[in-house]
């Protein structure tokens, strides 16, 4: 007001006393007006974006009754709303993942949480990782068996301790003194996931008796199913983040542990390259650093997000490493690129309802140019 | 013998019969001698080297007795020796790495195998991790307790299992069924590292007692001691092979896991690019994906491995992320940067005995440019 008031009684004054002050206003005046112009600028550029996983594989039409189909997509939009919802309101990426993770999680459909898959001695073991690409900070958790959320685990991991990866009945101790959901391991039976390690132990178990390095051989990945959830979200304040949750390979033993937990392989973000979150055959994900070298690609070769992603699946693909991953820039460009016959996936940029899909090729799957194409 | 005998009495003969014998003979002739010569050239390209390094941080000489020096010089020497003679007789890289990071992991001196620092609980929880530059393939443990030589457990996962990462109980039970030398808990004790441990929790006691938070803040990081041993070399067949081995974190707690068993973080190698092993803050080089950064920059922005290695290590430190690596490229340049007062140190290529390092700065100490500067 002062400022105004000294504008309009300028031409009272005389001008040798005033012209500084007058000089001074405009340039505040046209400063504060730069400001404003910018922040809009920024906020209009900023297109809140959510993409989220259920897993990739051999998931064909012809397996899924229509009811079933309509089971797993109904369960993929719930996600995407609930966790779109979030960043509309202003909420953070991390939320964002969070709550459409744990949707997820709490879904017996997925391999993550309640439904996890049974490990050889028949308990859940699972893993999960988060990443925020404002900071760089990451949490995981691997190998538990009582935490409810595996998710919520991890992000407990990166705001409340010095650590990236916990593991185990450590891990457990952690989540239980930062007041997580402390569950039974009953918790994550499900009837459909037990079947598949009898069924898997019995075909393996045929196959062992025709040899014996059988156990330690290739065996029992290939009856094996894989299955992995994941998100990743950029907010309207400009920032990332990646999460992934599983409950790891039927089968699995020896403790093994996958791609999920491990920043770099499974999970990926960077304000300044993108948010990824993959899922797969996990051992060609560590081996081959996936997560991150989709955005060093966009870092160090200056491409764009899209041929990033699909080189990096077409030479997974190459080496027999099966999976997908779901990646999301700055911009808000989506790529979804896999090397399976399907992915449970889908986004929701700006609004319109969740586009989700399951079905599906490499080639025409990962060409997302326009929102809601 | 034939072929010459041909060569000779070819004037003897009949022209129209001999000539496609005598023009068979010639290619015959031709293509033996450019083939030795291709293996001759190839041979002499290739200059077998071996890196290795026993870990990095507050090693000044002011903190050393001679004596003191003189061992780790000894002990780092010994391994290098072995390690080079190794790859002198036309072993693989693979081989030499073992060998080097197996003479550091039975030195009380290191931070890995006997020499291992304790965990909160008063345990010994190993890692470590390994990886085959020729073919992509990997390796690792992590939180093992009873396996003597956790690099030979890595090396036993990356060639009888089908999986990378192995974990706690399920990795000691895959060792024991691979013949792994399994010893009792006490191998790894040393008094030394049980009273760094007892040192420690006092003083994280003393400051718990002032704040609340303290035991899930940095304190107990802070107070920390950092250590791990590696090894990268090149072999006469010009394949590439990187190793890490450690015995993690005095005073770590809820089943920490660092970089060391994390390929990508800890450890790398690909024949394109370099072979990388790491040591420092765990957390930062999981977070920074520090040992396949240094690839990926050579391999996207065809940087030569000291300008890759440097910028990393560079960048590390203005994150305070504290540490170094040790890096092998295909054609046997070495780096071995760090950002701390010290790294313990070494290499050998060509012959002439062990170049080893202990202190120096950061500066003076990664200009390797030519063989036994």
């Amino acid at each position: 007001m002062k400022l105004i008031s000294t504008i309009l009684n300028l031409n009272r004054l005389n001008w040798e006393t005033g012209k500084y002050t007058y000089i001074l206003t405009c340039i505040i005046l046209t400063g504060c007006i730069s400001c404003k112009n910018y922040e809009v600028e920024k906020e209009e550029k900023v297109t809140p974006t959510v993409v989220i996983h259920g897993g990739a594989g051999t998931i064909k039409r012809e397996n899924f009754t229509p009811e079933l189909e309509i089971k797993y997509t109904a369960k993929l939009k719930e996600a995407l709303d609930e966790s779109y919802s979030i960043l509309e309101k202003g909420g953070t990426s991390i939320e964002a993942i969070i709550k459409a993770i744990q949707i997820l999680e709490e879904s017996p459909l997925f391999n993550a949480g309640k439904g996890a898959v049974f490990t050889h001695e028949g308990k859940n073991e699972l893993d999960a990782s988060i990443m925020n690409g404002s900071n760089g900070m990451a949490g995981a958790v691997a190998g538990v068996s009582t935490i409810k959320s595996p998710i919520e685990a991890a992000y407990k991991v990166m705001i409340k301790s010095s650590h990236v990866l916990l593991t185990g009945k450590g891990a457990e101790k952690f989540a239980e003194q930062n007041g997580l959901d402390i569950v039974n391991t009953d918790y994550f039976y499900t009837e459909k996931r037990y079947q598949q390690l009898l069924k898997i132990k019995q075909e393996e178990k045929i196959e062992s008796d025709h040899s014996e390095k059988a156990s330690l051989s290739l065996v029992h990945v290939k009856k094996s199913i894989f299955g992995t959830v994941g998100a990743v979200a950029l907010d309207k304040h400009g920032n990332l983040a990646a999460g992934t949750s599983t409950g790891g390979m039927t089968n699995k033993r020896y403790g093994r542990i996958g791609d999920s937990p491990i920043i770099g392989a499974g999970t990926y973000a960077d304000n300044k390259t993108c948010a990824v979150s993959a899922t797969g055959h996990g051992e060609f994900f560590i081996r081959n650093v996936v997560a991150y070298d989709i955005a060093a690609r966009m870092k160090y070769q200056q491409k764009d997000l899209k041929t990033a992603a699909n080189e990096v699946i077409q030479e997974l693909k190459a080496k027999e490493g099966f999976g997908g991953v779901i990646c999301l820039d700055k911009d808000g460009n989506v790529a979804m690129p896999f090397n399976t016959e399907g992915m449970y996936r889908g986004y929701i940029k700006n609004t319109g309802g969740a586009n989700v899909q399951l079905f599906g090729t490499y080639v025409t799957t990962n060409n997302i140019k326009n929102n809601r194409e």
